[in-house]
């Protein structure tokens, strides 16, 4: 057995890639941290990937994504797939209590070996969640999961983009959705490749159908949509289902099996797997940079700047030029 | 009177200061594309502002912000103070509708010459908002405005980040607020500085009310909170308004003056906004770095390398770097 905390990245994924848990787990941690442990763990990752299938499985809280992607893992086991899943969490002390309950929800896969549940919190710096997302997915690729699970609340700009950022997109909705996701369905229909209507054992289905069709055809006339590599000739389905008693949940995996599919088949996957290492090696440009703007910032003129930009004797857009002339 | 559209910033500035609307929206316009326009607009405000005293607005869609702010606006006209509004939109073909009707609302008010109201879209570059926001305040401030209002929605990571960037944070709630806000409480917690609960003839105000005061409890231990700069001894008050009706507006306008004067007289404003400055002068540096990259990429390697990365003979981490040595 390694000494987790000492063991470098590549004895790690060694470790990882021959079924050593706390090894993958230990992996996930550093992913998490960002920064030049996150690079490192990428490095030695990277070469080791390209087998999974991504799905993302997004919504509104209390959509009952949790529920769903518990009952659609009981699927996927009976036919004894392996299958990694990544539980994304907007990190607060408060969601804290409801989080461990969603997990909770999951336990009864806790004891598959075939089933690896990690939930990932990334607090703070802007785009945290854009970099360790992929970043996360990368290592559970290399140690060989064919089968990945992103679930992630789908609220707000950085969100919705983590979630459409699978091969295949789940948009999980409920009977009688309205206000609640109002100011960000048009997010949410750009990215779907299939929608679910949970808790369908609730009324209103069809009005939710009825809805989703139109504004499915309201989304085609968008350019996002049609930006969105890879949808092809592809029309999202809209299922039911019922997470709670397993009710749809065959068909639901089935119509994801059918999205991969027309991926693999129509040459989408590529075109759609090609958008995202642009998007991806960018952010990593990005975060660099953002690194370089940390030194610049410091350096020792900064205090006079911001005390300069105070008394208004200088604009904050001048002001950051200078900084990066510092810089060069 | 001058041609909008080939008129420079500070010519726009000089007639928008002097009570040209159309001259001040061609400002906000400019401020709303971003990129070097945005900046030229900057440096010419920047010198005449510092008298605003900013309320930032928000809550969960739904929560009535729209018809609140209307109601708010009309109280603080009654003592015939002049004020600027800044609906923070995100952007959508879907929500347009629900917009617009919200807008409706504020319409009491499109005649008052004492009312200037402005929604704002910033659709798809990360960190638009962020930049966007102290910006157009940053203008409406250089035009005199003594009160700037801005309205944005609570959900997601950026929105809520621009929400607390105000001098004076109200944070909208509902009686019986649950499911619909779980994922961002304790973003929404650690803004506030006055917590409204509003629709309050509806059950439930009560056990809002003792939520609120328990999760208020909480968050005073979390770190964030802390850090939010010169809160000092303030503790956010818990407010009842129904916004249609106009009941219990008096007490908020009462209450958002009693957090400037404490923010005054505890000398708490100028640490808040030494705050800001300091944020806003690291995302301008960010941005300027942004634009940088923005240029490596459209270099001649990058083809070659996503091409490496997708070959898995070159890692995205070491193809980053390797497009910032080009760069230097």
């Amino acid at each position: 057995m390694i000494d987790l905390r000492r063991a470098r990245p590549e004895d790690l994924l060694t470790a990882a890639r021959s079924g050593d848990r706390a090894a993958l787990a230990r992996l996930l941690s550093l992913v998490e941290r960002g920064g030049e442990p996150a690079r490192a763990v990428g490095r030695v990752s990277h070469p080791f990937g390209g087998g999974a299938h991504t799905v993302g499985l997004t919504g509104s809280p209390g959509a009952g994504k949790s529920t769903l992607t518990g009952a659609l893992l009981g699927e996927v086991r009976t036919s004894g797939i392996e299958v990694a899943v990544l539980a994304i969490d907007p990190s607060s002390p408060f969601t804290g209590g409801a989080i461990l309950g969603d997990r909770v929800r999951m336990s009864d896969h806790t004891l598959d070996r075939g089933v690896f549940i990690r939930s990932m919190a990334t607090r703070g710096h802007l785009g945290g969640l854009s970099l360790a997302t992929p970043a996360a997915v990368r290592v559970l690729d290399a140690v060989g999961f064919p089968w990945v699970f992103v679930e992630t609340v789908g609220v707000g700009q950085v969100e919705v983009e983590v979630a459409g950022a699978a091969d295949t997109t789940v948009v999980v909705v409920n009977p009688g959705w309205g206000d609640s996701v109002q100011a960000n369905k048009a997010g949410l229909m750009e990215i779907a490749d299939l929608f679910v209507i949970n808790k369908a054992d609730r009324p209103g289905v069809n009005d939710t159908r009825r809805d989703l069709e139109q504004m499915l055809e309201l989304s085609e006339g968008s350019e996002e949509y049609r930006r969105r590599a890879g949808r092809g000739d592809w029309r999202p389905p809209i299922l039911a289902t019922v997470g709670a008693t397993g009710e749809g949940v065959p068909e639901l995996w089935e119509a994801i099996g059918a999205h991969r599919h027309h991926l693999e088949t129509a040459g989408d996957l590529g075109r759609r797997r090609a958008q995202r290492r642009d998007e991806e090696l960018r952010r990593i440009v990005v975060e660099s940079l953002l690194e370089r703007a940390e030194r610049a910032w410091s350096s020792a003129g900064t205090a006079d700047l911001l005390a300069a930009i105070e008394a208004r004797t200088i604009d904050p857009y001048t002001a950051a030029d200078r900084l990066l002339e510092q810089l060069d």
